[in-house]
């Protein structure tokens, strides 16, 4: 089933449950009235809601028409987020970029950000910021949202927690990144608020293409209407999000509701880079990616961070062509101040 | 007022409001079922809750006996939970014990850190972990919880943000904190879940010991009984809260019901670190500020980190003697996933 979170008057919105298609909607506050108390009780709320989009795709029962630019992230806030760094070929570059060796236990010891959780974007609002000098970018992303977890838990246990899958846009401020991580806390005002698909699926929806803990299809990112990335999410993935959430739980429970992240899709060519999808390869799922490779290539990044004014879309489709989780598409903006409420 | 959240079925407590002298207490259910929704609509809750506290201290309405043992962290689960590190003394004397300089901006560009508020400790509940080995230890420092803050809010802007004041033990591996600094991205595993001061105040509950942002009087960290540290929360306290909150609000807009944190409190002696209070000094608030101290004047650690078995308190007093926000108590236990739910 697919699940979204309709705005309302509230901080949490309202729960609604989304045809397969995303066309229609049904209102699901007999069950929850938000998406993070179902996932509260996930063992009652789940059963209920899969009625609930049974009978939507049956066409019976009462619904309304879908419209992504009503809804909010699946959830508007949360109690955690923590991103998880997997496509290690992408952290690879980065130390490339700047001449540093990766360590070799990044391949087989996650990294992972605790991000901020306490106010997401919906994916449909502006990326607000002060000044283009920060360096905006995007990184596309899938994520999952788990159930309870105990402290070390396995990464089978951690892989079966898994409730409700996504896309992200972990939007980051490249020109802050440097000088945060080199105070040693990690990041902070270099990571603003992250914005998530419209909708939120549970992974039978993905049939096939969700395996091995993975999901096995492309975000599409665009910039400004134009292909920019396709990579798979599927391929080049080095920790799965059992993993992912396992190496999360090592040392404390993970509580219903928290959100683990992928890191930013990247795939390899060959032994190499990849290409952009103008040179007939896959693309990038961020602009850092292809600054780097232009830096390791050319000598220098050629590639502009993003501008004011411009538009980012994040999707995903089935081997139909259908779009499963709606688009993020955000265009950014300056913040003046002026939008304080 | 004070303010605590009882413990019942639910995930979030139930919200009630605590007699100065924390003897009694009234269910706070009519205003907010919980802190957080309270917090949510702070205009409308808090003058109601304040009324429920002056019918408390009258001796008029219902009251029962107030335990601390009954409650949780006042805020059991939180969007945000972000630790500032500000009594910057110990950040130098963390660089000096491994022989490396600080950078000046620190005194100028406060550390922070993005903690997990997924899953508190009740501030009653043991400290579970799976090895001593990962060197646990307390850290007792002072928190705010904060209204919504627009980001970009200046620090005078953020100060007047603050609702709350709480007291933390930020409980840390220091066993993990290496390799996993060394990896970039800041704290994870080696910052497990922390624990909050039974009883949350407004700042008028602390009278002339809150001002400047900051509160003027010492955590009391004890181990085992024995006292350990008494450093003053408004000395060499470099960043106040306003200016940690405006820290956290650069990039991203802060929720109600965030919380940030001061870092470990720490003093220094004259030019020189702190003694232990057996030498006549103010103690530690943490281990690794003790250990910090041998290693540069004895050559390396002698203290050890917490065992098994071990309790820490932390509190603080009036100037009367009197506890303001109740006890944290937690004893160190072994964890052997049989806790597992």
């Amino acid at each position: 089933m697919k699940l979204a979170t309709l705005k309302d008057s509230t901080r949490d919105g309202q729960l609604i449950v989304v045809s397969r298609d995303m066309t229609r909607f049904t209102h699901a506050g007999e069950v929850a009235r938000t998406l993070q108390a179902a996932l509260d009780d996930w063992g009652e709320a789940a059963p209920k809601l899969a009625r609930l989009a049974e009978r939507l795709e049956a066409g019976s029962g009462q619904s309304e028409r879908f419209d992504q630019r009503r809804v909010h992230s699946p959830l508007p806030r949360a109690y955690q987020w923590a991103d998880g760094s997997a496509y290690v070929n992408h952290v690879e570059l980065v130390r490339r970029a700047r001449n540093a060796e990766m360590p070799s236990a990044f391949w087989t010891d996650p990294l992972m950000y605790q991000g901020g959780s306490d106010c997401f974007l919906a994916p449909r609002d502006p990326i607000l910021a002060g000044d283009e000098k920060y360096g905006i970018d995007m990184e596309g992303e899938v994520a999952v949202i788990v159930d309870d977890v105990p402290m070390g838990a396995t990464a089978e246990q951690a892989g079966n927690a898994i409730r409700l899958v996504m896309l992200v846009n972990d939007v980051s401020l490249r020109g802050l990144i440097p000088d945060e991580l080199a105070k040693g806390f990690g990041f902070f005002q270099s990571k603003p608020s992250s914005a998530f698909s419209p909708v939120a699926a549970t992974t039978d929806e993905l049939g096939e293409a969700w395996r091995d803990g993975k999901i096995h299809l492309p975000p599409l990112v665009s910039l400004n209407g134009i292909p920019f990335g396709r990579a798979n999410a599927g391929v080049d993935m080095t920790f799965n999000f059992g993993q992912l959430i396992a190496h999360a739980a090592k040392t404390r429970a993970l509580t219903a509701g928290s959100i683990i992240g992928s890191g930013t899709v990247s795939n390899k060519r060959g032994s190499g880079p990849g290409k952009p999808i103008t040179e007939g390869g896959d693309g990038y799922s961020c602009i850092a990616e292809i600054r780097m490779i232009e830096t390791i290539e050319r000598g220098g990044p050629r590639t502009p961070y993003l501008h004011f004014g411009d538009t980012v879309r994040i999707e995903m489709n089935d081997e139909h062509g259908a779009s499963i989780f709606g688009a993020i598409e955000q265009t950014v903006q300056r913040y003046s101040g002026d939008e304080r409420q």
